[in-house]
């Protein structure tokens, strides 16, 4: 999508790769919205790092830098023994695996890697195939998001207010997103809408991201409180919401997203509003069987206690861009903080994947299409 | 109710009268929950300022700090010259009420402490009524707030879990609160519950103020995000809902409070969970006809986009007190706030007041009882 530095407005992933430098280059996500940089990850290591210190967030950006920094630490061997290459590949894949422990995404985006890899049959040939794989994963990618917003878009009328939570926008993904991707898509094809981005306390990645995202992008929009939605439905401001996922299940239709999704589904039920989520295939939980299933993790306390941000000085200017934490909260009181919930498929209008819009129960149904896909 | 400084645990009011020094005595909100401290008003002016300048807020705390400021001016005045106190007396009426101009309770408290006084025949009586009409006002405060208590500590069983929003505790009122009051009169009676605080944003009333009462009265609970009820809810961890309210419409039951209130009505009526108002006879309004003629106020944009806190140095321990402002959100975008939502009475299990608890729909039929008990 695009981003404006200094005025000059220009195409800008997430997640790319330097091909003449043999680096990898990332949005610094940890300024945003405060500052705009882009970090060059100049080896397999520092890309590992920049996965570990979240420079770089969310399930789809996360296995394309991964996929990258295979492809760059093999570009990086010098020489021609293959034995001594497997070793070294597999030195750097361990990196890269070890970076984000509990992610699947790295590990499935690098299993696609070498998978790719083994038709080469001298160290050349696999360096290519590698860096071949990892910009087709990190294409494929994009194309899904593409598509995502292709079938999203429809849903788009002239004039509509849409609600949206958290952040599931190109900054999660290698370009477009996905509860995003119908508005990018709709705004392509001239249609004018305005968006309402949940704050998505604890950790605000609705005011801080997908704001972020909005505006460089000239959609028209306000940040409101995770408070205000039921407020604006009831007065007939809300026309659809989109959120995306973090995991829905394919046998259900039970749909996992970032904590307070469920509040807004409730509300939206209520109201008639139709409640969508946008999703890549590859976050389709084929295996549970129940949504009570899905583990919720317990998040830190002091995300709930307090915020970060940019101090202001008097005159209410930021003074840097560097984040400060406040403690809002008392300071002997504790904190329960589930990071997610599980929107029931009663609640949800449809699910706009890659391939089409499916009401949650059909999915089961259309597994093997959804499956082939992807 | 108490509270505990230096280790040492006192009962303390919200607003009280130093008789020995003329002197209006507040806890200073604007420091809480990071600092308690108690502020002297000296004089009728310092007492008008206090209620400008938020170091008192809530309706029935305003209330009492005028009356008390009434005859704090009262008192002030040396002389038996009946006409000059008058003069006098007007002055400070006139100070006092253009102290939060927009507020209803400030004047209504003074036009019953100056309705008493004219019993008095000379000045040394109408200063002494002038007290004791404050004193009456800020002590009936209390009481209904207690028999609020003494009604809805019967919903209140051993084990539960209740959640609230905003602050509707002691710190709004004299003494007591009201949607607190109950939880208050359930822990003298011996029960055990605890009780989920909702952060409420944009000021995070529950976060600061509610969690800071709670925390004194030893009460057990935790802070959560607004979005987190929903789920927790959905796991069967919240088994009663109290809020308070800002106006309530006898003639429908419809009830204003906190923004996101209403999204709590809405998942508690989902999921089977009583939902309570607590509040005291003066909010119920008998004019309005419907809830969508209550204004709802649109409050000012920074509040939504970031959030006031204490500075943490990197130890993450508090710097001071002094209260600092972070802008959380994409320094370009813009925000809705509305500060206010309404429920509808379909959503409301009971009205918990000084004289009972009524449905809803109840208030309207019970017109004359209400109001005579006011």
């Amino acid at each position: 999508m695009n981003v404006t530095v200094h005025g000059r407005t220009q195409p800008c992933r997430t997640v790319a790769f330097d091909r003449a430098n043999n680096t990898v280059l990332l949005i610094e996500q940890r300024l945003l919205p405060h500052e705009f940089k882009i970090v060059a990850a100049k080896n397999f290591r520092e890309t590992a790092n920049a996965i570990t210190d979240m420079v770089v967030r969310g399930a789809g950006a996360i296995g394309a830098t991964a996929a990258y920094g295979l492809a760059q630490g093999a570009l990086a061997f010098h020489g021609h023994d293959l034995p001594k290459f497997r070793r070294h590949l597999k030195a750097v894949y361990q990196t890269l695996k070890t970076a984000r422990p509990t992610a699947v995404d790295p590990v499935n985006a690098m299993n696609d890697v070498r998978a790719a890899m083994r038709a080469g049959r001298t160290v050349e040939e696999q360096q290519l195939l590698a860096l071949a794989a990892a910009e087709e994963f990190a294409n494929e990618n994009v194309r899904h998001c593409e598509e995502i917003g292709r079938h999203g878009a429809k849903l788009i009328r002239n004039g509509m207010k849409i609600l949206t939570h958290c952040n599931a926008g190109w900054l999660a993904f290698v370009d477009v997103g996905t509860a995003t991707a119908p508005m990018y898509a709709a705004q392509a094809q001239g249609k004018k809408f305005h968006v309402f981005c949940d704050e998505t306390r604890p950790r605000s990645q609705g005011a801080t991201l997908t704001a972020w995202e909005l505006a460089q992008q000239k959609i028209s929009h306000q940040v409101i409180a995770d408070n205000a939605a039921g407020h604006l439905m009831q007065h007939g401001e809300i026309d659809l919401v989109i959120v995306g996922s973090d995991r829905t299940l394919g046998r259900t239709g039970e749909v996992a997203n970032k904590i307070g999704t469920y509040t807004k589904a409730v509300l939206a039920k209520r109201h008639g509003i139709p409640f969508y989520v946008a999703i890549p295939l590859s976050t389709i939980d084929w295996k549970l069987k129940s949504g009570f299933d899905i583990p919720i993790e317990e998040r830190c306390e002091s995300e709930v206690l307090g915020a970060w941000g940019a101090l202001m000085n008097s005159k209410l200017k930021t003074q840097n861009s560097k984040l400060s934490y406040v403690r809002v909260a008392n300071p002997t009181s504790g904190a329960r903080n589930p990071g997610f919930d599980v929107t029931p498929p009663e609640l949800i209008t449809g699910i706009i994947t890659p391939v089409g819009i499916f009401r949650p129960k059909e999915l089961c149904g259309r597994r093997h299409e959804l499956c082939l896909a992807d």
